[in-house]
C-alpha cells in the first residue's frame, strides 16, 4: 500500500499538555509516527513517500484564512508578548465568536475548542505537511493510482474544526482528504472514525453538510474527552440532518461491540451512497492504550480492515491518535494488511 | 460603615493558577483580603461583622442545585480519581450545554467557563463565607439599619455564571446580594461594576431580566480578560433588552476616563430607576495594579465613591479584584470613606 509520509513532522515537538490539573508531557510525541513508520517498514509491504507540497489551497477549503494567519504565527505573537510557558489558551471563545481579540492570551482562546494543546514552535510546519500528507493520499486515490492509500499524519487532526485547534489538532487532515474528494470528482465521500475518541471537529465541519457522512464509534463522551459532543441523538442538521452517526461505546468494548459499531456505520455509509471512505484511524482503542478504556485487541484492528475493505469503495486512511508505545506499530499495521489483503 | 468579612476566606488557599501557558502562583492570595481589613481598621471608621449564616436560600435564588452540588464535592471526585493537579477544567462545554459527563474531568469542564481557575480544599467553605458576607450586606441595607453595607468578600465573584465557575471567582456574591434585595422588597436594583475586568458572569446572570440592570466599566477586551464578553453592543435580551451597559475603556484610562464612564452608569442606573446600587468594587483599575492597564489612582477611588453616593441610593458594596499589595487597602478604604462622608 502507498504511504505518505513527512520527516517535518519532528518540527512538531509539543513540551507538554494541560490535564489533570498539571503541565504533564505531551502525549502526542515525534516517537508515535516512527514508531508507527517503522512497523509498517518493517512488512516489506509498504512503499513510502514523502508528501508532494500541494499548496494551501486545499487547506482552504476547510479552515478559514484568518485561523490560518493564527496558526502560523501564534508562537512568534506569543514570545513577543514576553510570556514564558508554551501557547496555550486558558480560557475559549464559546460559539457564536464575537470580535477577535488583539491580545495574544486572547487571540488563542478565541482560535481554541480547549486548553490542552500547546502551539509550539515548529508546530505550524509539522501541521502543514501533516495535512500534505492527508491531500496526497486524496490525490493518489481520486486520480486511480490506487483504491487506497495511507496518509501517517502527524499531529493528529479529527479534534480541530474549521477555525478551533485542541486535542492535539490543528488541521483537520481527514475533513481536508475528504474536501479534496469532493473537490475531484467524488460526488459523495464519507469519513468513518474509529479513534477512541470522537471526533468533534470533524463532525462541526460537516455537520450542516449533505455531501460529506461522519460516522463515528468512540468512547462514551461521559466517561472521556471531547466530553460534550459525540452523544448518540448528534445527527446533523439543516441539509445535513440524518448525515452523522454517532454509535459511543461504555467501558471495556472489546472487539465484538466495536466490530459491530463499525459494520453499523459501513451499513449507514452504503446507504447514503459514499463512493469513497475517509478513515480516521486512531488506534488508541488497544487495550493497552493510556487514554483508552476500550479493550479492543491488535486482532481486532486486522478485523475492522476487513470489514472497511470489503464495503468495495475507494479509501484514503488518516492516521489520528493511539499512544500505547508497544501497540500502534502493530495495530496500524494489522490494519492496513488486512484492507490490503481483502482486495483483490 | 458596616463591613461584613469573615475569616473563613483564609479555608481558600489556591496554589496556582493556569495562565500564559504556566501555571503560576494565584492572585486570589488570603493576604489581599487581610490587607484590605486592615486599611480599613486602621481607619478606626468601620465596623466589622462576621456575618450571620443566613443559609443557601439566597444563593439557591441565583445558583442551580446541581452547580451548588459540584462546587461543594469536586475537590473529593478529583482526588479520589486519583488526579495529582489541582483541580481544574482544561476544556469547557460551551453554550448549550449537553448531557453531564460522570468523569470529574469532564464535569469540571462543564461547570467552567474558564480554565484558569482551581477549586481546592477549602474552596467551597470560602465561598459560601464569601456570599454570606454579600447576604449580609444587603440584609442590613434592605432592613434599614444603614443606607450601605460593605461586604469583603473573598474569593471575588462577578466571573461567576449561574452554572460556572471561572476567574477566580465559584459563587456571584453581587448577583446573590442583588437578588436578595429584590427578593426584599426592592423592586428594581442596579449592578454597578467599577472592577478593571468586565464581569462576565452577573451580565450572563441578568442578561434577559427586566428588574436588574448590570453597568459595568472595564478594560477594553479586546486586550484583557475576559476577552470574549463585555463588549458595548452587549446591551441584554428579550425583556431585559436595554438593561445591560458595557463601557470598555482603551489601554492607560485615567482618573477623566474612568469617572465619565461611572458618571454615564450612574445616569443610566437613574433613568432605570433602581432603588438600590450594587457596587462590584474591584480595585485593580488602580495604576499600580499588575492585572490592568488603567492609571486610576487612590484618588480616583475616592471621585468615584463620592460620585456614587451623590446617586443617593442605598448602596451594597461587595468586593471583586485587585493585586496590588500596597494600593488596595488604601483604594479600598479612600472609596468608602467618600461614599460616607457624602451622605449627611
Amino acid at each position: 500500500m502507498q504511504v505518505f509520509f513527512s520527516e517535518t513532522h519532528k518540527r512538531h515537538q509539543p513540551r507538554h499538555e494541560f490535564i489533570g490539573g498539571a503541565l504533564v508531557p505531551a502525549f502526542d510525541r515525534p516517537e508515535r509516527a516512527e514508531q508507527i513508520a517503522g512497523a509498517l517498514q518493517q512488512t516489506g509491504l509498504f512503499k513510502f513517500d514523502q508528501p508532494t507540497d500541494l499548496g494551501m489551497v486545499p487547506i482552504r477549503a476547510i479552515h478559514e484564512q484568518d485561523y490560518l494567519d493564527f496558526l502560523s504565527t501564534a508562537f512568534k505573537s506569543w514570545q513577543a508578548a514576553g510570556l514564558e510557558g508554551s501557547p496555550m489558551a486558558s480560557n475559549v471563545a464559546g460559539s457564536p465568536k464575537g470580535p477577535r481579540p488583539e491580545y495574544i492570551e486572547g487571540v488563542i482562546g478565541y482560535y481554541a475548542n480547549s486548553c490542552e494543546t500547546t502551539i509550539d514552535d515548529g508546530t505550524w510546519e509539522g501541521a502543514y505537511a501533516s495535512a500534505q500528507s492527508a491531500i496526497n493520499a486524496a490525490r493518489y486515490v481520486t486520480t486511480g493510482q490506487g483504491r487506497s492509500a495511507f496518509a501517517l499524519c502527524r499531529p493528529p487532526g479529527h479534534h480541530c474544526e474549521a477555525t478551533r485547534f485542541g486535542g492535539y489538532c490543528y488541521l483537520n487532515n481527514a475533513a481536508i482528504a475528504a474536501q479534496y474528494l469532493r473537490d475531484h470528482g467524488t460526488a459523495k465521500t464519507a469519513i468513518l472514525d474509529i479513534d477512541f475518541h470522537h471526533g468533534n471537529g470533524t463532525q462541526a465541519i460537516f455537520y450542516d453538510r449533505a455531501d460529506v457522512f461522519y460516522g463515528s464509534v468512540h468512547g462514551d463522551p461521559l466517561l472521556t474527552y471531547p466530553f460534550y459532543k459525540g452523544y448518540s441523538n448528534e445527527t446533523g442538521t439543516g441539509v445535513g440532518a440524518e448525515t452523522t452517526m454517532n454509535l459511543p461505546l461504555g467501558a471495556d468494548a472489546g472487539n465484538d461491540e466495536w466490530l459491530a459499531a463499525i459494520t453499523a456505520l459501513l451499513g449507514a455509509i452504503d446507504s447514503f451512497g459514499a463512493d469513497t471512505i475517509v478513515v480516521s484511524l486512531g488506534v488508541d482503542p488497544h487495550h493497552s492504550d493510556p487514554q483508552s478504556n476500550f479493550q479492543v485487541t491488535t486482532d481486532g484492528f486486522s478485523r475492522a480492515g476487513h470489514l472497511i475493505a470489503n464495503a468495495g469503495k475507494q479509501t484514503v486512511i488518516i492516521m489520528e491518535g493511539g499512544y500505547s508505545a508497544d501497540a500502534i506499530g502493530p495495530c496500524v499495521a494489522a490494519f492496513l494488511q488486512a484492507l490490503d489483503d481483502t482486495w483483490p
